[in-house]
Formats: C-alpha cells, structure tokens, sequence
C-alpha cells in the first residue's frame, strides 16, 4: 500500500512521461495529480498512448494543485517556469524536486547570466540541495526543494569528482566531450531536431557556451573546495536516449592505470546505481534503467586520465534521478521502483 | 519470496537475455539454472554486460541440468536444437516452455517440409500446447510441453483469429505484409545483419516461403476450425526491436467500421495485454513491454478490412509471451512481472 | 556550355534542395534563378550549408521572376501554391514542371475533394502533362505544364501499369503497401516528424484516405483504360530517404511466376531508370539516384502476383523525375545529368 | 575519351564500391580490371547490386593482372596484405595507389609494433608518399607508390597542421576526440558490428591505443617539423559514414577567436576539397561528396583551442582521396570527377 503522496507538475514533455513510468510501477508511492494547462481535462493517455491501459489519470490545470496534500511535487517543467511554482507555494506545504535548471545554480547572478532571464524567486536558491545523491545524499534526506542535476552535468560530475576531490588531476584544462541522444532536447518539434535533418548525422553544438557548463564547475567546486575549470563540447547524437561523456585531464601526481581503477572502486563500491566497468561503456547498456556506468584509465605515453561515462539522459539524467532523490527523501531503500535492468539489446 | 523455480537453457542469445530481464525482476521465481555450452563456466554478466551488478549467474553447462529440481524449464534455443533436449528430459520432471519452432507445427511432415530437418521427437509433438494465452489460456494451464509462439504469427494470429472465428472476413486471399526489426534475426552477426548494410535501408524477403507462414495458418485452423490461406510477406526494419503487422483481408458478410471496431473491443476486452487502439499504432508505444497493439478498420470503397497490429518481438513476440504461459502454468495473476511500461520515447 | 536556362521557385525545402544538387552538376542547363520569399536575399547556401564553395546563388523573390528568360521552370511548391504561378504567368513563356500535387488529378472537383481546397487555375488542368516519362515520354516531348509525379504513386505506377495494361491482373482489390522515409513529409519540423518520436519507431497513417490515392487510380486508368481500385496504405519509416512498394493482386488469367518476370522484362527493357531485379530489391541500392528497382513474382499457393519497387523519394520521385522530363523535353538524352550512382552503404 | 587506365585489386569491399563508384563516373578514366580471388568470374552487380545495369565489369583473380597494362592500381585491400602486392609487382610498370596502412607509417619497425604483423615489402617504405594532397601535392604528383591515409587521420591532420605549423599550439598534450560511422570497420560482418548491438548504441574504443594515433603524430611531425604527441579516442557512431573529430590543444602564444579562424582562411583557401565553416560542421554536409569542412575557435575562458572536422570517410577518407592523388599524379584538375555535391539530407 502506497505511503507517500506525489504530484508532478508538466506532463506532456519527455521527463513528465519518464516519471510517470516510473512513479505507476512504484510501490509506496500513490500519484495525486498530474497537471498540464495546455491540456488540461484530457486523460494521460491521450497525450502519451504508450500509456493507454495503463493509467487514466486525468490532467488538470496548476491552479488545482491546492487542493490536495501531496509529500513531494515534481516540477517537470521548462527552465524559468519551475520558479514560479516555488514563488507561489513556497516550501512549506511539501517537498519540491525541481527538474528544471532554475535552482542548480548558486547564485542569482550566475543564473540570469547564462539562462539570460530574471530569477523571481531567487530567495530560496539558498534552501535548494542539488540532487546528485553520490554526493550529497545526507542533505537530500532533509531537504525542502532539491535542484534535480542537469543530463550533462550528471554523467560528467560522477567520474571528475573522484579525481579532483582525491588530488589526482588539475583542476584547469579539463576537457569534456559529450555526446547526447535527441530526447535531451524535449519534447516539442523544432527546426534542430527534425528527422531527416538529424537521422545519420552528428554535430558539435554551443562550443563553450552551453549552461551547463558553470553547473558542472559549481557543482564539483562546491563539493571538492577546489576551484575547477572545465572545457564543455557537447555533441548530437543521431539517436533517442542516451549520454556519453568523454574527459581528458592531467594528472597532479604519480598515477597509474591501477591507482585510478582503485579510486574508482572503491569510491563507487557501495553505490547501487554506479557502475565501475573494466572496459569503455556501451549507451545501450543503460538505455531505460537509472545506472551511470564509469570506466577510467590513464594513459602513460600522453600523461592524461580519461573517463568515459554513461547515462540514460531521461533516468539518472532526468526522472530516475528524481525518483532517486525521493526515496532518499523519504526514508526509503534508495533503488526502490528504479531496479529497471536495461533494456538491451 | 520466490515460491517457483525456473531453469533457462540457452542463454547467450537476445531471447535468453530478455528472460534473464524478466525472471531477475519476477516476484515468484527463483532462477536455478541459466546454460550455455559455449560460455559454461562464466558468469552472465561477461556475456551480457548490461547485467552486471544485477545478476552474478554462472552458466553452466546443459550437462548439469539434472542436479536441479526446476518447475519449469525455458528453451532458448535454436530451430533444431530444443528437440534434443525434450528428447533426453521428457516432459515427466518439469514443464517445458520452448521458444524456438520445434514443436509450433502439427506434424513432423510440415516442420520437416518447412524447418528441412528431421524431428527427432516427434512423439511429444501432440503435447505440445501453443502458447498463446489469448487463445489456448485453458490448455496452457496443464501443459507439459508449451511451444512458445513465434515473433510475426504472433502479430498476425491476434487481429486474424476474430475476424475468421466470427466469420468476418473469407479465409483466401488474405495478406500479411510484416516489418520486423533486426533483433527477430538472432543475436549472432551474419553477412545479412551487418550495421551498415541495414542502417537507413528497407528490403522484404522471403515472399511466399518464410516458415511462419504455414504456422500462423495452421494455428488458425487448429482454433477456427476454417480452413485458412494466407499471403505472408515479412520485411527488414531497419531498428532494433519492434514488429508491425498490416493485413488485409475481405468481408464474407456485410461490416462496416463500426461493427468491427466493435468485434475487437467486445473479443479483446478482458486481455491485459491486447490494447484495441483507435488510430493506427506505433511500434515505440510498445517497446520493452508485453503489449500487443491492435487497431482494426473497414474501408468501405475498396471492401476490405485493414488491421495493423504491433509487438515487441523479444516480448510478447518471445520472451515476455513466455513468461506470460508461464504465470498461467502455475496460476498466477498474468501480468505478474510483466508489468513493464513501455520505453518511450 | 550550358544550352537551356532553368529557374527554380521555391528552393528552401528538400526538392528545391535535391534540383540545385541535380541542376548545378548538369552539363546542360545553367540556373538563371532560384526564388524564396521567406529567404529572399540570402546566399543558397546560408539556408543549404552543404552547397558551400559549390554555389553562390542569391535567393530572390518570385516578383523577379520576369525579368528573366528561362527555358524551364520548376515548381518546388506546396501543394496549392503552385496553382498561382501557373495562373499568374501562364503557359506561354517556358515550360513549367510543377512538382506539386496542383495538376496532377484530372479534374477540378476530384483536387479539391482530396486537396480540400479551391482550385484557382484549373482551366490549365486540361494542359497538363502527367511527368511520368515510361508512361508518358511522347507527351512531356511536348508538353507546356508537366504535372511531375507523387513519390508513391510513381513507386506504385511503375510495376502495376505493365500488370493491368497486358490484362494479367484483375483491377479491383488491388492492395499497395508502401514504406516511406521521412523527408517525404518535407522540410519543415513539424510535430510528426520530431527526431526522438520517429527514432526506432514505425507505423501506419492515412488509411483508406492518402491523397496519391486517387492520383494511382486516376493515372492508371487514363492510361491502360481500364477502371483501377487500389486500397493504399502509407506507412513512415525512421530513415531520411527512400520508397518501398509492396502490391498485392489477383491474376485474371493464367500466369507464372515466368511469364510474370518476363512481362516485366520486356516492358522495362528500353528504360533507363528502371532496373528489373531478380530478388526483392533494397533501398540503398537506389539511395541518392534515379532508378526504380522493381520486382515482381506469381506465388501459386495463394494465386497472387506481388511486386516491389524502390525508389529515392527525392530522386526518381521528386526532383530526379522532373530533371528526367526536362531532358525529355529539351531533346536531350534521357539520362543526361542523371547518371548518380546510388551511394551504398 | 578516356585517357588513363587504371586497375582496382580487392573491389568486393566499401572502399572497392567506392573507388567503382568514382572511376565509372570519371571523365578521363577506363578501368581495366577489377580482381577478387574469393568472387573471381562473377559480374561486379552481383557483388555490389547497386551498381546493375552502370557496370558489368567481370571481377577476375589478381593473378591476371600483368597482362594489362594500367597507369595506376588502387589497392583496396586490407592491411598486411597490400604489401605482398607491392613486393610481387614493384613500382615500375605503373602507380600504386594503396589504400591500406602499409605504406603509412614511416618505419618497419613502428609498422611491425603497431600492426603486429611482419612487414615484407619495407624495401618500398621511403618510396611511400604520405597521400594527403593537402601537404604533399608535389610529392604526389610524381609519386610511384602512395599511401592513401587513414580516415581518421585524414580527419585530425587537416586541422591540426596549421595549428602546428605555424606555431599556435603546445605539440604534446593535444587531444582528438573522433567519432565515426560503421563502414570504417569494413564491409565484413563480425560480431562487434551486428546491427541490433549498435542500433541505438555508442561507445569509445581502442583509448590510447588505435593504430591511426602513430600515424597521425608521425605524418604532423614529418611535415611540421615539430615532435607532437596525440592522445587519440576513437568512437562508434551507429550510421553508416561519416568521421566527425573535435580536437582540444592548448596555445603556446596570444590567440584570439579571429586569429584562429584567420589562419585557417588563409591555410585552406585555395584548397578545394577543404572548406572552413563559420558554424560546428554537420557530418551529413558532407555526406557522399570529397570535401572536408573545418571550424576552429578559440575559447578564452580555458584557453584552449578547438577544431572540429567532417569528412566522409569512404571519399575524402579512402576512394576519394585516392581518386584525388591519381588526378594529381595525371596532371588533371584535383576536382575532376570528383564534383559529387554532398548528398543532404
């Protein structure tokens, strides 16, 4: 029997419908509504038919929400949107896990610089925990508005910090090359991410621009102490799901292929949803469940540490993640309704 | 806890490995047993790398199969090869479930004529059960030996069999034009399943001469009692799991849309995982799950009925069908473990 | 030295595009202009980068048009538009190849029945020529308003025309099953075509009421004689380029599967553009050139001729097409500009 | 009329299929012969399908070969084997062209480590001119043996040299991060190139270990000058062609954004097959067609510069760049035959 309470705010994108699949399956969590303005009144499965017979939850509009008594609402909702939520009902009544960007950067002067809008509720930055449990799980477990991290920053903050927090590399020069699948895009059709335009193509994009690129130097500078600079090209994948992310760094001190694997291990050794692997990661080894798998190696000849990293960019970069960081939330076995074996081949 | 336990025979495969997805999640079921003869000795995980920290199975070899005491046995094994083994074990010990097509077909003549082969047990050929629950649920439940269905009948069976059982449609001349993914092909690389041979391409093959054709005719027979000729034309997608499936067929009496959208709702309605749809379905709203999405039509112009029909072939195409006869062989509810929702996008 | 001028309207989509790719490499022809309303002033290849260094062309607007000279103009329009340019500058001062849907119904009520739209040029109906040159290459010698094929009805004209012509099939009940990659749906993103929904993903659309319908049924008949009833179902493939063809139909006198290829043989002999295959043909064995590969065999067990054909949906049924009847039209050899082997794989 | 005669030994491969599909197309060339010792006696459509009806070219075993006299012989073998050719023929009756590693790295024993295989023709090895028109026109065009480049190679070199030739980077700690299509990997099917297993999927492979990484620093410093040392990551994109290669290196003076991009306007301005770009190149720019677009940016902030590079590897990554080394070893135009406008989309 179901014994927590949840909502989630923005339904009809990719990270609503992720959420939702995962949220139906689990097994103390009951779904108090589901909210949509643009299309409100409709049943679930009229806007996401892999769900027919599945659910028949109805949309409702935001303003509803006060009418129930929810644990924990999910705010599936775009950059900028998600705010307004928290401005109007504040963190008093329940627990926020934000999936926007709104409330994962630390100060309101960084945010309005690369997210080029106003912060109107920037009053409570200081109350959000960004929800990356490997690092912050203690805080996650009393927080009032978690800052779910961004794709991105989730499959290259896992295997940087280990090195930095440990002293194994500099903390300038770092480069980190991504590769993601489309659905990190969204769910709504733009000129970028029509089909024949993408399918058996591959591009570089927003080449020292993309924000999340101060989310990754903010983030690990505030869990390491180490003041870190990152170089951040992310790439376009012609495919659905999917993150893989390639670093390069220098070490600081003597490092061998084995002292690196053993940080890895044994940092990871008691993480349900980090994977050490011994050789380079495959995407479809993670496609549909919540798993980061790791691989890190040195390179003797060029004196460089690589990492290679996988993610399914809608779970442990999106809604796995948040359901990841409700189960902390609440006291619950962290990998309850999240054991989802990859959907592989 | 585990209250039955299951052996998997052949388990290097993508049937074997979706099992192995399936039972590792299922709540009443203990895997005993998982071989190969090929990797005996290993552990699971260094075949299907997407399972490590899941499962620390070893396979062995079929050898040892004896030392067990299984409920029920799966076969993931070749054409050809699943006789062997009911050969050796009989049906007296535990119930078989046999994936490949060694017991789909009536008569040893048929299988040798089409699978060119001899059988050599066909003896246990009248055992047999075709496991498909939404026709032979009452026969699965005492079943010995369950000849678990192949991907395209599968497809073609579950929107034919209404409209011949209720005198729908006449029972020549009907076409089964099929698309199926790559992963229908095995998982071991061919000359034909070389990646960049199929990536953006489309062929059809086959025509006239595949051998699921004689048994998605012979198996409407056997539960129509009509005589039944079909026209099937399988081709390659060029995607990894999914199989669509468009027939054609013409009117024996007097239809129109409605009455046929009516015989399906009224012949599929308490099936857990037959959804009628109302428009024309999309693989993807399937994907990873056991749902077989059937949509149905009458085009008055041309005086035909059109349904197009869609699965997941490792799922309900193989191993989720599976696991379905599975639940009814020992009473259980039918979509115990086979809750997945599908992974889309 | 370049013998005719060729002006193309519309040139932003993929068959304005896919002209430029044929045109620019044309020994014969020299582009006098290239308009976009949207675009007017721009370099061609700011809106197609991969023209870079090949053109510096300048968009300009069809109010320019007059100034000009051209031999040949090419309609790269949508369908409804293209009817005003024909109405504005009538027939008088070059030919026009429309590669809209605006001339190639036969009459006025049938457009705009299907079209569900005025047509405001219909009296140059009656001059249009159906630009199908293994039909109709004696006319489109001639022709001032070449009405330039759909890409499926020209996959699916092609193998029924010799069947229904030499009387070997009956001419209802006609079933044509066909797959189409996505930059048939054009260059526009719309919510149908966005990456992550069509990824992996397959299904069926416009059953019983896809508008090349009628436009099959109208050409065939016109040109054998005999009244034709296809049932026509488009089905979208997750790949950019490409038309696959399967028909299904019922011999009206004796056949084999002999003198079934030997028709085809026969027929297609003399043509350039149309290879007959002796196995079901492959997509990318026509991608990126103007052939269409056809197949066609008798299956005796279910007394069913099926054919398949191939075609690229930008090539042979679109812009190749065009450029194959304005060689027909300038006297030129058929295959002049046109001799692109298919890039495969 | 066709003025040079040349030979392609080992056609049944992707760079075979394309060098067939250059040289058919070419205006100064007759193939002589084609050899296959596994298909020897078979027509070349049987082969390659999609060339049927453009050639009917009968492969023939190379044992044949001294009774043509050809200008120039591709050799479209794979590595270890082209060398027995060479050592059989020598370079006096005509130009090798050989499209394998051989002949590319510049010493027996740096061949033997990293193609762990005996070298059997290293008397030949400083006849070897390094095939990348871009460095070595004048070499090549008096050359008599040339060693086409690798795909990857070819990628990194064009956007690294000027970067070190004209002394703006550090030559050691430079990273290239490439990723590449599937028929890199051969026309062969081998378990590592099954199509459901990359359908979907991406992954790195060989880190630090890839044999291109010799010859890529080896090639940079035998131009430049300069000792550089590579780290090099290959990748596996699930299409078809394509090689798109971000590199990352550090200045060694003041750059800016605009003195980068100046320097590679200057570089690769008479270049025909090198076009900058202002914008991240998409790999489908490129597609089918010899160019090679180039971006290269400086990012301040990290003080780091990047290059991104596309080629197709099948044409400016093997038969292209071949048929561009033999139109400077003729004395023709670079471009002949070799105008194939990219195929987008």
């Amino acid at each position: 029997m179901p014994k927590f309470k949840a909502g989630i705010v923005g339904a009809t994108g990719y990270t609503g419908s992720e959420l939702l699949r995962l949220l139906l399956q689990h097994p103390d969590i009951s779904i108090e509504f589901v909210t949509s303005e643009s299309k409100a009144g409709e049943r679930i499965s009229s806007i996401h038919p892999h769900l027919l017979d599945i659910s028949d939850i109805k949309l409702e509009s935001v303003r509803n929400v006060s009418e129930y008594s929810p644990d924990v609402v999910f705010l599936a909702l775009p950059h900028g949107v998600s705010m307004n939520f928290v401005k109007e009902h504040g963190l008093d009544r329940f627990t926020i896990i934000d999936l926007s960007g709104d409330f994962r950067l630390g100060s309101r002067s960084i945010y309005e610089e690369w997210y080029n809008k106003k912060h109107i509720a920037s009053e409570y930055m200081d109350d959000a925990v960004y929800g990356l449990p490997e690092l912050y799980r203690d805080k996650i477990r009393n927080a009032k508005l978690i800052a779910n991290p961004g794709c991105y920053p989730t499959s290259a903050i896992i295997p940087l910090t280990p090195l930095i927090k440990y002293g194994f590399i500099n903390t300038s020069g770092i480069v980190i090359d991504s590769k993601s699948g489309v659905t990190g895009a969204g769910a709504k059709a733009k000129p970028g991410t029509h089909f024949p335009d993408l399918f058996g193509n591959f591009s570089a994009y927003g080449i020292g621009s993309h924000r999340h690129m101060p989310e990754i130097e903010s983030v690990i500078q505030g869990y390491t102490g180490f003041t870190t600079e990152v170089l951040f090209t992310p790439h376009l994948l012609p495919i659905d799901r999917g993150i893989l992310t390639t670093t390069y760094s220098t070490p600081k001190k003597e490092v061998s292929k084995e002292t690196v694997e053993e940080l890895f291990h044994s940092v990871f050794e008691k993480e349900h949803f980090v994977r050490v692997v011994d050789k380079p990661p495959m995407l479809k080894h993670v496609r549909g469940s919540n798993y980061c798998d790791v691989y890190a190696t040195y390179d003797e000849r060029t004196n460089k540490i690589i990492t290679v990293s996988t993610i399914d960019n809608l779970m442990k970069g999106a809604a796995g993640q948040a359901v990841q960081n409700m189960n902390i939330l609440f006291g619950l076995i962290e990998s309850t309704g999240l054991k989802h074996i990859p959907l592989n081949p």
